[in-house]
């Protein structure tokens, strides 16, 4: 990463934890004297964990792409940074990936108890669909309401969660390319897409832009993939901050498992290719998106 | 039950499940290519099982009590069905009530395994809030969005999922009265209450008639929990479809156990006095509901 994008995703960070601090501490939404502390600190150790909120970042840069900056479309980010917390406290329960550590720290089943882990991302999951209506994200209600369902059209049966249904059926099963491709725009690349395409939308971009960056965050969305699964056979343990190797292990389908080191960061750089021509008709505009796009696709070299 | 009320409920049980069939089988909310066959089997498993589909017969009728009687109701009727069926999935995984059957069948876990229980209730939770935004439910956007949040409210952490967390705490703790109807009031009364409180916002009523059915629904909710917590006392294994005698082998806190049998009666006797209160100023049109609340109140004697 750049430095100069290092300090913007940083600070853009800070927004983004600042205000889903302050959804899960007792605002409109969690009348704090309902809430169970117990449960309510089980998702605040699921959430306000210092990620690098990439999802939200790309809402927010993609709506000031398009000439929308102001707090409200914080809220629609949030909302998706919550489902992909909410995923990952459910993939690192023992029934799913078994994980002990996340970002060098225990894991909420671990930290607080496997019962409070499932409910801390159930949580967490039905607390998106009320932080997304929130009525500074759009005037329009009808918007708020589409974005809604794109939400949860990408993070459900037809998505995400379709996706790692068919990631964890993929476990010591031969599958071929176009599977993989499948799994991996459903279980990753649908909620970036989504970052994308609803910052797009909450900055009412024409149709046209709307569908561009729809097709931005789809490139990213594969790329992310591909350099995910790079880093868990090229990265250490330290560096990752988790257990690494663990696909091989687990013995999962992925498209670098196919592939291999080389052509797995040959398609790297072809992807990257593709997002920055998707941004070309921006110009300068798009130096923070074309930067991430350039991050997400090296960040294991 | 009377036996009308019996043909009644039945009736509209397969209105229901009709439409539910339909939401999980290849709609515009499940593009059947993309949905991987064994999530969606579990969804399906999880949902089509017969039952009694309370929750969303109450948002028919009370949406009928105030004069809407058209099929748009029932999208947010199942909407909140999903969310039901989502979190008996999740009940009955083993960390938390570990249950092997509902309803004389195998729960989702067992039929399938855990890693699919788990996602299989994350996927209908997160469909639950594309089905509720559907536009037949109410010309009005703000009022299906309205209908989403408050369903997000009434099955999150002040809700429903907190309830559920304090349930969990309350084994083998002594809790106060005012504790355990807290818990009660989230765990099953958040739905219950918002499932006549969503009838009477579908039919457009006055602010005063949704107020009354809100109450209403409050009230058989408590009802509904106290006659659940004394079958589980009075009723055997083969009559309930399920284990029993649970609460006091778990040690769970429940008014029951505080009160004992005799005066659990009649406490539901007092609230089934209060809910006809409640619905007296709509007269003979009231009858089904009153109906629904006696068969509550009674059905654990």
């Amino acid at each position: 990463m750049t430095p100069d994008l290092k300090t913007h995703m940083a600070v853009q960070a800070i927004r983004i934890e600042t205000r889903l601090d302050h959804l899960l501490g007792g605002s409109e939404f969690l009348e704090s004297n309902k809430s169970p502390p117990r449960l309510l600190a089980a998702m605040r150790h699921g959430v306000l964990n210092g990620g690098k909120r990439l999802r939200p970042v790309l809402v927010l840069e993609c709506a000031a792409l398009l000439g929308r900056c102001d707090e409200g479309v914080l809220d629609v980010a949030c909302a998706l940074e919550l489902i992909h917390c909410y995923s990952l406290v459910h993939d690192d329960l023992p029934a799913m990936d078994n994980d002990d550590l996340r970002r060098g720290k225990p894991t909420v089943h671990r930290a607080f108890d496997e019962a409070t882990g499932i409910l801390a991302g159930d949580a967490l999951l039905t607390l998106a669909f009320d932080v997304i209506g929130q009525e500074a994200a759009h005037p329009d209600a009808t918007i708020r309401l589409q974005l809604s369902r794109e939400l949860s059209k990408a993070s459900g049966v037809v998505g995400m969660a379709g996706g790692q249904m068919l990631d964890l059926q993929a476990e010591h099963c031969d599958r071929t390319e176009i599977e993989i491709y499948k799994f991996h725009a459903m279980k990753t690349g649908a909620l970036l897409r989504y970052a994308c395409r609803a910052g797009a939308i909450l900055a009412d971009a024409s149709n046209d832009n709307i569908d561009r960056l729809t097709r931005f965050g789809t490139t990213i969305g594969l790329s992310f993939q591909i350099a995910d699964d790079l880093l868990d056979v090229v990265a250490s343990p330290e560096e990752l901050g988790k257990a690494t190797g663990k696909d091989a292990d687990a013995g999962k389908a992925t498209l670098v498992g196919l592939w291999g080191v080389e052509r797995s960061r040959k398609e790297l750089d072809w992807l990257l290719a593709d997002a920055k021509e998707l941004l070309e008709p921006f110009g300068a505009t798009a130096e923070t998106l074309n930067s991430i796009a350039a991050f997400i696709a090296t960040r294991s070299s």
